[in-house]
């Protein structure tokens, strides 16, 4: 019989956990505490399901809808189960109220872990038996980005974090173990550091809007969606990383105390990059755009998966 | 008969920018004053086109080739030309020099453009002529990242900006302009942010080198491959950037108030991050991984061709 595994609260985030977790072979029980939730993300799932079908990245879409089943209360979905993947809404109370819930009614060796994206984990996870509660923050969608950061709290030990990463990993996610608690972890703040010096140039009249998404998709993008900053560094030098820096690392400093990634956001700047985007996306074309993101999501996936097999 | 571009310095970039303009059809002289470098530039284009033709992107290595003439002077390069690509060595004097030399052979309505990276172009446009000179900054190598930073230095005029960029465009590139100089252009900036926050995750000894990676590649890196992160943002929420900012705009800026991307690097974090690559990508495997990286962005261009085609 296959392991089980609990998704808490099953809105955007917590569906697309379920595909992940069902693709990956296990049971996977659906809860949600508000009324309807759960019927609405299983009916989300299924327009999903066709979508990677039809991309031909699953095979039988109707046998891993079969292992994805409703749950009525919390105890019914933490029954038997050996990890649970908590998405409900980011305010510490709430995470603090279900953490001590779940932890009540888990197993004893079930880790525990939140999707959480900005909350420290120390803020919502001293509950009982704190050692097997962590954040798995995924970047989302979770079925198409295959990126979870472990972010442990002070009380997470060692044995829940490899479980946790086996888990996941063994789902065909890509793990990032933080070794402790940093304000936005690591994913949100290499974007946070790129946002924000987007936003300063743009700011300072140096360059459109549409200028910077091209530096990115059309430049830095390329390499960075096969390979990290360190390894593109690493690359570039015949000799290696430290080669590299030895040549240019002088130069990305003195850049880096040049950065104005400190500076807070004028709303009059918000105001034209918004203006300039409805140029390029009229608002009667956003929700076509975000399907077209969605498309290219599935088809980089399909590219990278055959690209990494071949 | 086709319009003619010459290209000054015929090294690793130089050599690469030929591809570029004889795939769009242009005759391109290549000129190098150091002795062989002409020659030996050309066989690697070689080896190049038939990577290309390999992976179906240009049809006809040979006609492409065809379009390619070494050149003996830098007055035979520049003779009838419409548009100069400088990419000699990233030296003040040189560049200065190299500019000198070439406005006085080049047709009076040349555009000259440098590939320059680091300098900033009020350091070695001032010659005469300096309203048709101008940084055209490619990301290495320029016929597989179609990216270019059109930078004008404070006397080069907008039709020299229009006209270069009418020409990298027509030649399939995306380019970027900036409205005048800054430290770095935009690119290498952003970069930078990532780089320099990402050395300083490793350096707290809160994440490995390799999981920096990971939150990239499998993370951040997917969208920014098709996308910027200003269009990622206001994609990001139904009703746009405005909204979006709304909503996250103040945890972003408290993270950017966070980031780290000032701090110098420790030679001994250096040696540690050399160590730790060394061991994913053993010294003797350096070279087949960096011709790994060559044949990943050639898929992942022809990926995007058919996607943005199709």
């Amino acid at each position: 019989m296959a392991e089980k595994i609990a998704l808490v609260g099953t809105g955007v985030i917590g569906r697309s956990w379920g595909i992940v977790f069902a693709r990956a072979g296990y049971d996977v029980a659906y809860f949600d505490a508000a009324d309807g939730v759960v019927a609405h993300a299983l009916g989300e799932v299924d327009k999903s399901l066709a979508d990677l079908e039809r991309a031909e990245m699953i095979d039988g879409a109707a046998a891993l809808r079969a292992r994805m089943h409703p749950a009525s209360s919390l105890e019914e979905a933490l029954d038997g189960v050996i990890y649970v993947q908590e998405s409900v809404k980011e305010e510490v109370s709430i995470k603090h109220a279900v953490f001590s819930a779940m932890v009540a009614v888990a197993p004893d060796d079930a880790v525990l872990a939140s999707s959480c994206s900005a909350i420290p984990p120390s803020k919502f996870l001293e509950v009982p038996t704190p050692h097997r509660c962590l954040i798995a923050h995924p970047i989302n969608p979770p079925h198409l980005v295959p990126c979870v950061e472990l972010v442990p709290s002070p009380w997470t030990d060692d044995a829940a974090m490899d479980r946790a990463d086996e888990i996941l990993s063994g789902a065909g996610q890509s793990s990032i173990r933080l070794t402790r608690e940093v304000e936005g972890f690591v994913v949100n703040r290499l974007q946070a550091a790129v946002m924000t010096e987007a936003v300063s140039l743009f700011a300072r009249g140096i360059v459109s809007a549409e200028d910077i998404d091209k530096s990115m998709r059309d430049g830095l993008g390329l390499r960075w969606s096969f390979m990290g900053p360190l390894e593109t560094m690493d690359l570039n030098a015949d000799a290696g990383f430290a080669s590299y820096v030895e040549m240019y690392g002088k130069a990305i400093t003195d850049m880096g105390q040049d950065l104005r990634v400190a500076e807070p956001w004028d709303e009059d700047v918000i105001k034209r990059i918004d203006s300039e985007r409805r140029k390029l996306v009229p608002a009667e074309s956003h929700a076509e755009r975000r399907a077209w993101r969605d498309r290219r999501l599935i088809a980089l996936a399909r590219h990278k998966d055959s690209e990494d097999a071949g």
